[in-house]
């Protein structure tokens, strides 16, 4: 949405008063700013208020830069709250890691290369260079870092120098095979997106599929969430699923999977560049 | 199908070999059966066969009390064979267990009163009194046993005297909230159908909305499979999901899924009385 | 939401300005109602703002019986609004009309009986006297009104009569077999719920699940809709679909259709009875 | 299945009669033919059997180029047969036509580089060069036929001759705007697959997403079907949807619709490819 107009977008969360929700819209009314987008939730058992807002720049008479000052003057710390300001002009910067497997790399770059997604991607970082040649294909640098028991730190620390110098603001795990380190997720809290190929919380680590097949099920999924501290435990994002039949094997679970785990990475994906996922207390508020 | 025809229904699992498919449907067609059903699934990783085949009787120049020894002498130990024999004129005798939740019960009901289920249903069973009214409407005997800690046993062993007495031959949990002993579960092997409130294997065992709220899951679902000893780990024989929102409360997720649970759990009694499930090895093969 | 409070229910749509929310939750907050919903809308097309608003009466300081006067006064009249106020512990009226089938029916007593529905249904009307017996199971008066093309007109006004002097608020067709005509549907305008058996707008009118199978769909469907005086063709309220395969016959698209029917018009008519649906140049909005 | 063994595949269809399925297993089994896939469909209305067998080549003793001859003598005439034989080492040679829109197009390319299709494609088709550079990424020929209403029948005859030259097997409509015209319909009876941009049969022609906003829809869709000569009512291989809400506009729906024609698509190519699908009196038998 709007994306020809210059638009400021604030993501709210904090503890719920009566107020909050008209002395904000009556903030941006006031000055100008015509609203493009406005959704809000209560959560009544957290006793908690989100939101988020998005106005058009054009005649808002509070410069661009003070913007995020006023507000926090005005409202921040009146409710106590946790508040994000972007631009839409802005392009969140984003990491690509991926292992040996295409089909989330392809989907992302295809829409990447058409221009759908409002990011910049400066490169992919893989621990094998099978898909190197994906990345060339789609003209973006692509780093190989192998990664063993012993060099992983040192792995990672490169990683993450490579991501400082390049003002990475998040980073997609498009089926990277390795477990982040506590290091790395300390540096990108509520900033690194996994695809699980399994319907969390069932099937949590290694090879769920095979698990899936072992256990019978009749239904498969594929979950998108943030990564913490505790594997594939963190905050869910997006979850698609689709049926399976006793005449599927552990190969068709996974063929089925892919297209499953592919569109929810990138549903999941593009709802974080938009601005529109908000996490808190290990869950999230996806705004439509 | 072939509701008005007398018709035999054959459900089989043996070894794999080559020749079982043709053998089988020879021999009903040369003794002038007329093969209304055919299905048949081979698992290469276990290497075994299943099959389905239904035929009318009226032409069948074997009669019907022999149809049993004769396949068992030609076919069944020739190939190691596990099979059962069915008339689809013979309807089976069902017990309904519940206890205080009625959606799945009036589900069942509903279907039952309107002749559209194979079966006999000639009593209910509850721990507690609260549905005896539904019990009452429909004009089915509703027994009460009352259970606690102490009388489980007793109560269990009267509630199988009265299964016996009245022939039962499968037991459906229509959301009754009580660990099933094991003693009754091996009297009915693959013969008690439960309905779990969630999709499973996650949240196994009490207050899985409860669970599914607490991580924030996007998708909720429920799951029908045959009770075995170990809890809520038994052969799946159907499932369904939901979507959920943040937007959603613990309220809200029972209700939608008690949607999900009734219909999930008559579509798994109405394939298990249209002896369209086979369970080995504690998977499903559900025929269409 | 808020079974045991008084609550006050606002259904708002106007033309878009800045400000109206702002204005309303203002109202609601300075005269001390405690919001325990809100939701809203802006359709940009259609320059057109919608809004669900609920608060608890309890510290509300403007008297009950004045609250419809004030709001129109300060609000109504300014923003050229369209709005309805409901009270939570005033149940509206609902009239069932079914015909042969009963599966909507009992899904929609069994909720009913169960309490789960804040409403009242003081009879049920058909054009022929087969499921009568279901009536008198749910102790709920049932009115006969066999129909002919020459008696249609005489007999809906008897109904009408009947709903009336009832004063019934909406209409639910519970797979009722018969079109209304356009005196019942001027009186009760977007106030008769339809469940049509497919996915619309595929398949209108008669025997759709024949039409679907003719046409050799892989997925049919459910709707339920507000009735308008063009068939089948009047706002959406909820779809839900499921899959079929070739091995589908027209009868067991029909035992698969049922299963969706009675879940979609259930939700449908809680929505409705929740106040959750707005209807505006046929399209719904429906709230969460 | 299957994917390094030489295999061969039957897929027939005929009236039914007591014994076909006995008679072709039994002739692959007698020749030592090792059965990897069997699946069969009675159409009990049409009196028609389906079959989809495939064999492993390595031991069966009728000689690769005589199996079709021999199985015409032996079966196909007695039992008036429709029947194809292909070898899994024969790969389908398959066009691609597009227009201006990537989604389809990627998502094909993107198995298509992986080799998971087992499929070639010499060559893409479009009456516009804007997704040129695409073929030029993964290195396949890209032929444009600009196409107005005066060069409309030379251009596609210069396609067709393209095709022939290039033997190729079956097409690909990958979101191709042009109406096909009745030459080369006919000249790939069954064997030019389109996907439409909705739930067929509703929104039938141009610009669906449109129509179904103004329609008010809970549920958009998309299907792939066979192109036949009238517009898009040709037998449907698979279909699939996604909800949307009165949150959603125009452009949202195109966004979400766009997921879902890649991957319907993809997966009826897919079921092509892989000798599944049936066509047969405007419906599919499509194999698992």
């Amino acid at each position: 949405m709007a994306k020809n107009k210059q638009t400021a977008i604030l993501l709210i969360h904090c503890p719920d008063k009566q107020g909050i929700l008209a002395a904000v819209t009556n903030f941006i009314n006031v000055n100008k700013g015509n609203v493009l987008y406005l959704d809000q939730h209560v959560d009544y058992e957290q006793n908690t208020f989100f939101m988020r807002i998005e106005w058009d720049l054009a005649d808002f008479i509070i410069p661009r830069d003070k913007i995020e000052e006023y507000f926090f003057t005005l409202f921040g710390q009146k409710y106590d709250m946790n508040f994000n300001l972007y631009f839409s002009d802005v392009k969140p910067r984003m990491a690509l890691f991926v292992s040996k497997m295409s089909h989330c790399l392809f989907d992302i770059l295809s829409r990447y290369s058409m221009g759908e997604l409002n990011v910049e991607i400066p490169f992919i970082v893989s621990n094998h260079s099978d898909l190197e040649w994906i990345g060339e294909k789609f003209g973006i640098p692509f780093h190989v870092f192998p990664i063993t028991k012993e060099n992983k730190k040192e792995q990672e620390e490169k990683e993450m120098a490579l991501m400082r110098e390049n003002n990475i603001d998040f980073i997609v795990l498009a089926r990277y095979m390795q477990i982040i380190s506590e290091d790395m997720i300390k540096e990108y809290p509520n900033k690194i997106i996994n695809i699980h190929h399994s319907f969390l919380p069932a099937f949590i680590g290694a090879k769920p599929y095979h698990a899936a097949y072992e256990r019978g099920v009749k239904i498969i999924g594929a979950t998108s969430h943030y990564v913490t501290t505790e594997l594939d435990a963190g905050p869910i994002i997006e979850q698609d699923v689709v049926r399976v039949t006793h005449k599927d094997t552990v190969k068709s679970f996974i063929h089925k999977g892919q297209d499953l785990e592919k569109i929810v990475l990138s549903r999941a994906v593009e709802k974080h560049i938009d601005r529109k996922v908000l996490a808190f207390k290990n869950k999230t508020v996806v705004f439509s």
